[in-house]
C-alpha cells in the first residue's frame, strides 16, 4: 500500500498499551498516529503507590504524553474521552470540554485500560478510593497523611484507633506494596514527628478473599512476602472478604461466615479491575460480549471479532490466561503495531499474539522484594535490586529519572518522604471541602 | 519565670511567620510551642508560581511542617483551622474533621497570613483562581496545560484564540513571574509538541490598574522588567483595571473609561491580598478595626492593642509602611519570639519591631531577574544568579533542594517541565468533574 493517502491509526489511551503501540509505529512510512487519551500524561502505574505514599511526585510517574512523543513526527496527541466507535464509518467519537470530535481511522487500537472494580458495590468507592489514576493517588496521599494528622489532634481514644487503622483491600502487588509502605511510614518515617500519638500504634490490615498474598506468584515467593509483611507488622487477613465499607469502618467475613467490623478511617481499594467503559460500547457495536470484568474478547491476533482493523490491547483485552500486567499491555501494543505495519506493507496479517512472560516482581518493603524471572525465583535484597534496576530501565526516557533516584535515596536510605504535602481539600476529602486557614479562601 | 509549669506558646499558621516564630523558640527553656495550621505543610510561597507552571513539584515547595520541626522537641504541630480566640480565657478554638479543640496559651502568635482579595468581586474567584495555596497552584497548572491541550483538539478558530489567551491580573512579583513563565511555555517549551496549533500564537496579557509593573520596585528595575517582558511577548496592560471576569473572557477598562472585552479561557488572579478570616475575628474580640485588606492593626511591638500576650505577625499584621513580603513575616515572627523569650526570662518587653529591608527581587524570565539589595539595583543575568542563590539558601534545610536544583536545570538549561501532569479533574475544572478514560471511573 504505497498510495499517497496516509494510513491513519487511532490509538485510544496513553498507558503502556497505547504508548508502546504508538512508538512501535514511529518509523513506519505512510502511517499517521493519533493518540486520544483522557489524561495529558502517560501514567507509569507500577510506581503509583509511591505517589500515594509520598515517595515520588506526580510528574515523576506521569510525564506529559506529548512530551514523551514530541520527536515522533508522525504522532499527534489529543485530549479526550472516547465515548463511541462507529465501526462502519471507521470513526472514533471523543469529547472534551472543547466539544465532541469525530476522528477517522484506517486502523484502531483500543488501549483504554481498566479502572477499579468494586464487584457491584460502587458505593464503596467514596470510602475506599482505588489506585488507578493520579487523582486516586493524590486522594489517598491526603487520606493517609491526613489520618495521622487527625490522630495527633484528637483526644478521643476510639477516634485515634480508627484513624490509625489502615485497611488495604486486595493482596496483589499493588495491595502488598501499599500495605508495606504504610507500615514503613508508621514504623520508620513518622515516629519522632508526633508528640501525642505514637505512629507505631498503627495497624495495617491486608484483606483478600484468596487465601494467600500475591496470588499468581509462585508459592515460595508468596510465603516469603507473607513473612516479610508480618515482620513489618502488617496483619494479613487473606481468606477474608470485605462485605461492607462505610466512612468509619470495614466489615469483613471469613470463609465460615464469621463477621468482624474493623473501625478504620483510611481504606484503600486495590482489588479488582473493570475494563474502561468504552470496552462495553465497542463490544456492543461488534456484537460480542465483554467478560465479567468488562474486558473485550479478541481473536488470537488481538483484533475485535469481525473487525481485523480494530485491535484491543492491554488491560481491556480479554485473552485466555493473560494477566492484567504492564508487560502484556506493552507486548500486545507492539503486536498490534506490527500487524498494522504488515497491513500497510501489503503483507499477510492475522499472526497470533504470543506473550513472552518476562517474569513478575513486587516490593514488599525497603530492600525486600520478591521476583520471578524465568526459572529463577528470588526474594529479599537481590530481588529488590532487580526491582530497582528494572524500574529505572523502564523509566529511562523520562527526564526525571534522576530526581526519582534521588527521591528513592531520600526515602530508602534516609527516612524522608519528600512529597507529603496534602492540600486541605485532600485531607478533608472530596465531599467536604473546607476553607483553608490563611490560604485560598474567598474572604 | 523559672516555675515548673511551661510557658505555652500557640502559633497560628505554618507560613514564614509561623515557622520563624517557632524555630526562634527552639532553645528557650520552659517554652512549649503548638503550631496550628490548616495545611500539613510549610508553603514556600515565592516559588509557588513554579508549581503552577510545572517546574517544581508540590513537595519541593511544601515540606511537611512536622518534618521540618521534627527535631524541635518543644514544638508540636496540630492540623486545624483556627476559628476563634478567647482572649479572656486565653484559648484558641480550632477545628478539623476530628472535631473542635480548645488550646490554652500564655502567649499567642497569629501568623495566619493572607488569601487573595477580589476587591468585592468574590464571584471572579471561580474563573480566575488566586495564587496563594497548593490547591490554587495545582488548579492553575491544570488550567494552563489544559488550555493548550484543548486548543490542539478543537477546530473552532475563535475557541483556539480564547484558549491561547492568558490573562494575568496583578503586575507585582507573582504576576510578573507567572506572565513570564507562561510566555516561556508558549515560545520555548511547547513548540514542537503540538501538530495542529502553534503555541507561539499564545497571547499573555498582564493587567494592573497601577501604571507600571512591579510597583514598589525602583523605577529603573520596573522599566528593565517591562522591556524584558515585552521581549518575551507579554502584552503589558498597566493602567487597565479588570472590571468583569466570566468563564470565557475578562473585561478591562483603561483610565479614561474605555472598555475592552478580551476572550480568554485561563485567567490567573495575582492581585490583592485579604487577611485570613481569623484576623477579623481577633480584631473584633479586641475591639479594634481591621483595615480594608482585613489586616489587624498592631502596636509597635507587633502585639494586639490591649493584649501584650498576643502577637500578630506577617501578612495579617497591619503596620504602617510594611509590605506583605516573606522578609517581613520572617522578621516579625522572630521579633515576637524574642519578645516571648524576654517575657519568660522576666525581662522588660515592648521593644518596637524594626524591619531591616534586605531588598527585593523578581524573576522575569529564565536568566533574567531584577533585584534591589541595599543601594544596589541590578537587572539581567547577575540579578538572576542572585535570585537563584537566595532561593537555594532559603530552601536549605529542605530535603529536596537537590531535586529542586535538578528540576531547575531541566527547566532553565533544558526545555522541559517535569511536573506537567494534570488530572482530568484539574483540566476540566472543579465544577465539571468528568469521568476519566480508562482510569478512576466507577464502572
Amino acid at each position: 500500500m504505497s498510495s499517497s493517502r496516509p494510513h491513519d491509526v487511532v490509538v485510544v489511551g496513553s498507558g503502556f498499551g497505547g504508548l508502546f503501540t504508538t512508538r512501535a509505529l514511529a518509523s513506519v512510512p505512510g502511517v499517521r498516529v493519533t493518540v486520544i487519551s483522557g489524561t495529558n500524561h502517560h501514567l507509569f502505574q507500577p510506581l503509583l503507590y509511591q505517589v500515594a505514599t509520598g515517595v515520588l511526585s506526580s510528574g515523576e510517574v506521569a510525564p506529559a504524553t506529548r512530551d514523551v512523543l514530541r520527536r515522533q513526527r508522525n504522532a499527534r496527541v489529543l485530549l479526550g474521552v472516547v465515548e463511541d466507535v462507529d465501526l462502519d464509518a471507521r470513526e472514533v467519537v471523543h469529547s472534551s470540554p472543547a466539544g465532541v470530535t469525530r476522528t477517522r481511522y484506517d486502523s484502531l487500537v483500543v488501549a483504554a485500560g481498566a479502572g477499579q472494580s468494586y464487584f457491584g458495590h460502587d458505593e464503596f468507592a467514596e470510602h475506599a478510593p482505588g489506585m488507578k489514576s493520579l487523582d486516586d493517588a493524590l486522594e489517598i496521599r491526603g487520606r493517609i497523611y491526613g489520618a495521622f494528622e487527625l490522630a495527633e489532634v484528637t483526644r478521643d481514644e476510639a477516634a485515634v484507633e480508627r484513624l490509625l487503622t489502615f485497611v488495604v483491600v486486595g493482596a496483589g502487588p499493588t495491595g502488598v506494596e501499599m500495605a508495606g509502605q504504610v507500615a514503613e511510614l508508621a514504623h520508620r518515617v513518622l515516629p519522632g514527628q508526633f508528640r501525642h500519638v505514637d505512629p507505631r500504634r498503627t495497624r495495617v490490615l491486608l484483606v483478600d478473599p484468596v487465601d494467600h498474598v500475591l496470588p499468581g506468584f509462585p508459592e515460595r515467593l508468596s510465603e516469603a512476602a507473607t513473612r516479610e509483611l508480618e515482620a513489618q507488622g502488617v496483619e494479613i487477613r487473606t481468606g477474608w472478604k470485605v462485605v461492607d465499607v462505610d466512612a468509619e469502618a470495614v466489615e469483613i467475613e471469613d470463609g465460615d461466615g464469621g463477621r468482624q467490623r474493623v473501625p478504620a478511617s483510611c481504606k484503600i481499594w486495590a482489588a479488582g479491575v473493570q475494563g474502561a467503559p468504552i470496552g462495553r460500547v465497542l463490544a456492543e457495536r461488534a456484537g460480542v460480549e465483554t467478560d465479567r470484568s468488562g474486558r473485550v474478547p479478541v481473536e488470537a491476533d488481538c483484533t475485535l471479532p469481525g473487525h481485523p482493523e480494530v485491535f484491543v490491547v492491554g488491560d481491556l483485552m480479554r485473552m485466555d490466561g493473560l494477566p492484567g500486567v504492564a508487560q502484556v499491555a506493552m507486548q500486545s501494543g507492539q503486536h498490534a503495531a506490527d500487524q498494522i505495519r504488515r497491513r500497510v506493507d501489503g503483507r499477510p496479517t492475522g499472526q497470533p499474539f504470543a506473550y513472552r512472560d518476562k517474569g513478575s516482581m513486587a516490593t514488599v518493603s525497603r530492600f525486600f522484594a520478591v521476583a520471578q524471572v524465568g526459572p529463577v525465583q528470588t526474594s529479599g535484597f537481590v530481588a529488590w535490586l532487580l526491582w530497582l534496576g528494572v524500574h529505572l530501565v523502564y523509566l529511562v526516557g523520562f527526564k526525571n529519572r534522576l530526581t526519582t533516584l534521588l527521591h528513592w535515596a531520600v526515602s530508602f536510605v534516609g527516612r524522608g518522604r519528600a512529597e507529603r504535602a496534602a492540600t486541605w481539600q485532600q485531607v478533608v476529602g472530596r465531599n467536604a471541602v473546607r476553607q483553608d486557614a490563611g490560604a485560598s479562601f474567598a474572604p
